[in-house]
């Protein structure tokens, strides 16, 4: 089971946003949308050992968390506007939401009030990888099983919830001498650990 | 200069199609964005030494090429939306073209009549990568200066145009074990490179 949590600084916590500005009133919701498609899809095929969740921390009711599950996920498109239909359905669903237990709005897909730190403590027997420009070069390092990768935003890993995660058993790690799109990171991530599987 | 041709087999070729349906009424043009996108821009920055080009070979007018250019892009911004914008135009402005020059119809944006092995022929002087999952691993070659990578679209490079491209000095190459997305391909062969120029 590989699993990923992305931290979304602004992502929308209402489901009013535009689906014709996922950028502005989406609060970068079409980042947030490719990292889901990354996580998930590809040719032809759906991940199914692949979980994702966004951490949702922007106004106007922070925080929220949407996940999506590649075992359960059922009839959803990977495009940016469709993915964003889906968030949009479960903000709708859970606006009036107060506790933090997981609620599944389409199958697949749950929401939840639960915030970051609330995941990462919910996973504290898991080996989380923090994705840092300043990390191990992820090739230099045996990824260990379940791993449990933790990201920022086109921003960055706020330094608060990074210093959280490092509470756990953590490592940081590197992808490369750029500085990627978080989604385009999911896909080297995943590349890696495809290459380990089938190669050893 | 790295550059990238798209064969897309059922991309658009009228600018009518709708914003609210890429998948369906673009011919995939959300999957089209998606490669300009993971083709241009990193995180904070855009790709200036990078330029895509995708044959778009869908109804009704077939072929037309666009091309996105780093180097003088301006303006754009990257979402599947917003670069889809950008295509509906430059096929707006060209709907009456009848010859196979360039016309730009933005900074950094280019269209023609030219057909794929139009463009292949344009480049004859150049090292051809054809992306194929039964290629050798891109990290078992080195890459020659100035590639020219070409993808196939989610259904793959049709065979009479990989043979076309197989006239010319070209090799096919992988990315690992599994079939990824077209864009998911320029990610990973932009991180080859990119640390391949940097640590040698």
């Amino acid at each position: 089971m590989r699993e990923f949590l992305i931290y979304s600084r602004k992502g929308s916590t209402s489901s009013d946003f535009t689906l014709k500005d996922l950028p502005g009133s989406g609060g970068r919701m079409d980042l947030n949308a490719r990292c889901i498609i990354s996580a998930l899809w590809v040719s032809r095929n759906i991940r199914r050992d692949t979980r994702i969740m966004i951490s949702l921390n922007g106004p106007p009711n922070p925080p929220f968390v949407i996940a999506f599950d590649g075992n359960e996920l059922r009839k959803v498109s990977p495009d940016e506007r469709n993915i964003s239909i889906w968030i949009k359905k479960a903000l709708r669903e859970a606006d009036e939401a107060r506790d933090d237990k997981w609620s599944e709005t389409h199958e697949g897909i749950y929401i939840s009030k639960k915030s970051f730190q609330d995941l990462i403590r919910d996973n504290e027997d898991r080996s989380f990888y923090i994705l840092h420009e300043r990390g191990k070069d992820i090739r230099d390092i045996e990824v260990r099983g379940n791993p449990f990768f933790v990201l920022g935003d086109h921003i960055g890993l706020p330094r608060k919830e990074e210093k959280f995660v490092q509470r756990y058993t953590s490592e940081k790690i590197s992808l490369g001498p750029e500085s990627y799109f978080t989604s385009q990171s999911i896909t080297l991530v995943h590349n890696e650990l495809d290459r380990a599987r089938k190669y050893g």
